[in-house]
């Protein structure tokens, strides 16, 4: 397979990118297509590695800046690196496309060059959450923040595909993220979603609350994308703030740090769930093609653990397992409707 | 003063109420009206403090079940703690009320019975969120749903008023949730909120984001009640993950016992932060009256806090502060709409 990286995306591009690209195609032994502008990335990737011959730099002479407004700027520049990279997808010439530049851009260009799997309203940011006995699927975690109750049923099946496929769950549990357990709790969208999702062929196990997301009670978490990244940001925050005032408290004595040290393996495993260097990127799903988001802020490790994603998901024919689990559900709902 | 206690009201009623209303007499040497069944608290009362003289038992014979649907049996059932107590109020006989019963329960009965302060359209369940420097004041965390904008910017006058009198702010800082820090990012209501909230004469420094929250760069949060709620149940349900977690990897091994021994002081000034039973309760906002709700988990020490908040609300007149700020946003709202 070929996977695709955006070389402009990250803050600090394109460095990163470069060295990702490099370690991917040494990785899994396959060409990684780089796009960007090749004045810029030619010498640099030669310099990175004389001996290259997997990383193929593709041009895409525009370059959007981080000043500019993304989709605005996008709009200017059809020539931009995600245009030209989402292109590559369509072209069949790559089979997975990653960008750590902006979210709303990678969106924009992604609908305007690929659009949606027919049956899809609205793509949606997936995440992946660690819980208390593994990790859930929690989307949409930021592409639209209005929801209509149906886009939340969509949400459920391609986040049930992707729980399937990825965490190995046979009939994953889908939960609607609420503000208390029972049902007719929540605001007008979750009530009416609530009532969809009861008839959907899913395993709705109805409303959950954050609590219930950290234990692990659902494999799939539903919710409008604003809810989602309340949610996403704040768990990161108060996770942050936790391990910033643990970290001041135990540099406090001579005892406090040497009894830190001897705690720091525990330190580290919770650092790592909760280090978005470590998941890479997420999937915006119902895209029609297999694109990934990552962090502006990624460095390489993470651009590689990206492309790790975006590979693995090809790997698993991702996109096909989505495409008939929305295609069943026009046709069902089709069907529910003649009669 | 006089407060007024829901000895009904917690999970494990009228034993931690009993104690609280004890200690609370004695901590302040003023009485403590306890409202409930007289027949169950009274030989109680007796034998907790026979010499007990401040403790004063109001009778409410009615009794709301705690499987049954809290506004649905508070209809059926007037004479029950929370009504009977929030008429104490009304008549002037106490000045706050404390319950740690069903929050809807406790909205419903003081709409019912003291109805809202002139002005307000909502009333807002008020937290009170530790920060990396202090704490913060967000409202609301669940007491409506669904929002209009302007609800939005009556939260943002009270929570000002609170931050103003509790936490002495001189100017606060009001921020609106968002997904973003940039104007124009949000749903829909926050966009159109926003607005509002630029012409409203408060300190109000934009969108925030849960990052911005937890790094105490606002005074004032302002959300709708189920994005309130996911925020708090979030930041709870991450505070329990990441503790978990710690504690079972610091248990795994003897240098790891040992290590978590030095560093326990740390954990408990975390633990101290994210602790419902050092907060006590919550106030609801908007009320026409100075009413609280505690956790339904409560102790008698959790109750005990919740009484000194109360008792503190009342000591800084902040009924009265609310009421004037309020009365001001409309006489300015009128003034503006005849020109």
């Amino acid at each position: 397979m070929t996977l695709i990286l955006d070389a402009m995306g990250s803050d600090r591009y394109p460095d990163p990118e470069i060295q990702a690209a490099i370690e991917t195609a040494r990785l899994f032994s396959e060409d990684v297509l780089l796009v960007g502008n090749e004045t810029l990335l030619a010498p640099k990737l030669k310099t990175a590695d004389p001996a290259n011959r997997r990383v193929r730099i593709v041009d895409a002479p525009d370059i959007l800046e981080m000043h500019e407004k993304p989709v605005e700027a996008a709009k200017r520049k059809p020539r931009n690196s995600m245009a030209v990279g989402l292109e590559l997808i369509k072209t069949g010439e790559g089979q997975a496309f990653v960008s750590a530049g902006n979210t709303g851009g990678v969106m924009f260009n992604a609908l305007r060059t690929l659009g949606r799997i027919k049956g899809v309203q609205r793509p949606a940011l997936t995440a992946m959450f660690p819980t208390r006995v593994g990790h859930c699927v929690i989307l949409d975690i930021g592409a639209n923040a209005d929801c209509r109750p149906d886009f939340l049923v969509e949400f459920a099946i391609m986040g049930s595909v992707y729980a399937e496929k990825v965490l190995g769950k046979s009939s994953p549990r889908v939960g609607l993220l609420s503000n208390g357990e029972e049902a007719g709790k929540g605001n007008q969208l979750v009530k009416d979603a609530y009532h969809l999702l009861e008839n959907v062929g899913l395993n709705f196990i109805g409303n959950v609350e954050a609590k219930e997301v950290f234990a692990g009670e659902a494999d799939v978490v539903v919710t409008d994308g604003f809810t989602g990244n309340v949610l996403l940001k704040s768990s990161e925050a108060v996770g942050k703030l936790i391990t910033d005032v643990l970290k001041e408290e135990m540099s406090g004595s001579i005892i406090r740090m040497a009894g830190a040290l001897m705690v720091k393996p525990a330190f580290l495993r919770v650092k790592k769930m909760m280090d978005p260097r470590e998941v890479g990127a997420v999937p915006l799903l119902g895209i029609d093609g297999l694109v990934f988001v990552g962090h502006g802020r990624s460095d390489a490790h993470a651009l590689v653990s990206a492309m790790k994603v975006a590979h693995q998901a090809v790997d698993i024919h991702l996109l096909d397992a989505i495409q008939t689990a929305i295609q069943d559900r026009l046709t069902q709902t089709e069907a529910d409707s003649t009669h």
